[in-house]
């Protein structure tokens, strides 16, 4: 039977999660089955089992990584004493990145967290919450401040998240846009639209 | 047996379409079956097919509706003699408004799309790439004319679609904004960010 191979830096469990997340990314959670992981991998059924528990468990090992390298991102520029444009700056460019780097994560830590069981379900969506929180915060400093205009800082948040998740569309259709100029524009579109 | 019962301005037809959409947002189309979208309407399975022929043709009537209402507006926008801010505003509020308006199909026009059969779906996907194409030249114009910022105009066509998509979330939770803040505010920042 084959082996499973480890990935380049990482454990066997590590290759395991980075096929799974592209797997769950193109057909979905729910309609992805262990057997075709395991085939994916190159190695029978049961043997995927000595490294991961279950189907569900590499969906949570999937969003908690996915959480941990944003609300770490986030934690850094918090205690930054940058302006909160440059704050946005750093967020916003970060976003991108990870969208582009670990586009398969991210992706089905955006689309597929619903289908987590409990009690990850709610302690995740709380976190994802907390962070729009802080994103909040940042804005509101900032139109305290008169650096940014006075729109409502949940829409700004609003606004800003979801013009960076449109990067899946990018990612699908490149449409002759480097990853550079697009997060250049974007970056340029978003900070500019809240500066005074 | 019940009788489907027309909606206020509409045929039975309209109502059950407009049943449908609701039904489609919640479960998704696949999930969503013809004997449920009955019971919703009130009336027993066979009577639906008196005035649909299947649920695919329930799916291509709602995202065909939503794409004749986006087509036949920027065709208004394009003809006008406005300046390129002005075409670019009128377009973002139409899509904030038809996300509050027409919840339920814009949702399915967005998101279920893919699940149509040939030859709507190539069809239904080449008017997506013209609207977009639309959107983009009158981006190009108002760049030549130094009335917005250089910006590749793919990425300010993303930014924007994507953003005004992010109302779906607000749907959810209207976290104490009102819709008339929501879409000011959202214009502002999308607008403001291009603007010379």
């Amino acid at each position: 039977m084959a082996r499973i191979k480890a990935s380049r830096n990482g454990t066997k469990k590590d290759a395991i999660i980075t096929k799974a997340a592209a797997l769950f990314r193109k057909k979905g959670f729910a309609a992805t089955s262990m057997r075709e992981l395991a085939e994916t991998v190159g190695v029978e059924a049961p043997s995927l089992y000595n490294h991961i528990g279950s189907k569900s468990e590499i969906l949570q090992v999937i969003c908690f990584k996915i959480a941990n390298e944003f609300n770490t991102h986030m934690i850094q520029v918090e205690s930054s004493t940058d302006t909160a444009l440059a704050k946005l700056e750093k967020l916003i460019r970060f976003h991108i990145n990870m969208i582009i780097e670990e586009y398969d994560e991210v992706f089905v830590a955006n689309h597929e967290w619903k289908q987590m069981e409990e009690p990850f379900l709610s302690n995740f969506l709380t976190q994802r919450k907390n962070y729009e929180g802080s994103m909040i915060t940042i804005i509101s400093a900032g139109i305290k401040k008169k650096e940014l205009k006075k729109l409502h800082p949940y829409v700004a948040v609003l606004t800003i998240l979801s013009a960076v998740r449109g990067l899946e569309s990018w990612q699908r259709h490149k449409n002759n846009v480097t990853a550079i100029q697009l997060e250049n524009d974007m970056v340029e579109h978003l900070l500019n639209g809240l500066k005074t």
